[in-house]
């Protein structure tokens, strides 16, 4: 949705107040990944982004509301990278297509930070990203799931592959790398673990067609 | 090492306190599994533990040497479970372990909790726990490429076996599973979904022999 230009006209103060809430979602990306949501004060995101605490609260009436942006913004930039440049990959190109984002993720050391942080302390049921953990998880579930029963249609996987099975995996492994290439970032690289991953993969259920 | 029994005779005050400091870790396991290490207090323990805080500190001088002993105790558990039915198993045989433990994780929500928030947690330097994530994770892929590097030699992997990325991924998907399990226990069955992921490296570097 886009406003005509007129609406969208800023005066001095609306710029620099849309640029202090970009700053506060990049600090708060920056901090909730090193010390997790529980361990990040609002006072510590607006002191690093130079605001007063009401001044930050100006733009987000509390930490959840924080953290909802820093959420919703890392959505945005995985849902337009994978619906981007091939158009909603299915069967096997599903797979270059996540081999290509986890590629991009390793060069956000900050955002893949951030989610791991956020995917364990979520797992209990009172974190305000729980909801958002179980919908981004159920989200790319339900995306993998569509491409590979797609390939299976197309003759591109065996006809009996284990849908469910495989997505869990597949996932599993992003997640997985995620925390070995943050704790030896230069010893790791997640794009060529994920291609091995996905030979096997391939020589378990591709077919030769 | 084992003392001989006299020295291991225990009055009734030393028994109640081995009694303690047991119920101690099972509770700080259970505490730090649901809010985290940086999110349980050492006054919360205590609480549960139904010592004052004193008390816990007797036998914890510091909420670091509770953790430790946590850790301590789970890696026993771990290391006499992998080190004890079959001795030291190499080669495919390594996986059916690997598949055995995922099964016994099952079973044991509140460890696999503690594992997956205090791998997230302890990625920061500066937590308690980064050395000993660092070791526990050298520690597996230590013990996994040996079993893969001695199954190229027996042929029972291809001799183009890449160790690093099947004991990675290996890894990745049993840490990834993990946190699928937790989030939803009745949907997940992390050994069923470990042993499709085993059969794909069967079917790409697994030799008939």
């Amino acid at each position: 949705m886009s406003f005509p230009p007129r609406y969208r006209a800023k005066s001095r103060v609306d710029a620099s107040g849309e640029e202090s809430r970009a700053k506060a979602v990049a600090v708060a990306t920056e901090l909730f990944a090193l010390a997790g949501y529980r361990g990040t004060s609002v006072a510590a995101v607006a002191a690093r982004t130079g605001l007063s605490q009401s001044g930050l609260l100006h733009h987000f009436p509390s930490k959840a509301a924080l953290l909802a942006a820093v959420l919703e913004d890392r959505d945005r930039q995985d849902g337009a990278f994978l619906a981007g440049t091939t158009s909603a990959p299915l069967g096997w190109a599903a797979f270059d297509a996540l081999t290509a984002l986890v590629a991009r993720n390793s060069t956000r050391p900050e955002l893949v930070g951030l989610f791991v942080r956020l995917s364990a302390e979520a797992i209990e049921p009172a974190h305000p990203a729980h909801a958002w953990v179980q919908q981004h998880h159920a989200g790319i579930r339900t995306w993998l799931a569509e491409a590979v029963r797609t390939g299976v249609e197309r003759g591109e996987f065996a006809a009996d592959a284990p849908v469910g099975s495989i997505v869990r995996t597949t996932i599993a492994v992003v997640d997985g790398l995620q925390q070995q290439w943050l704790l030896q970032p230069e010893e790791v690289s997640m794009a060529a673990e994920f291609e091995v991953f996905v030979s096997a993969l391939r020589a378990r259920w591709g077919t030769a067609g």
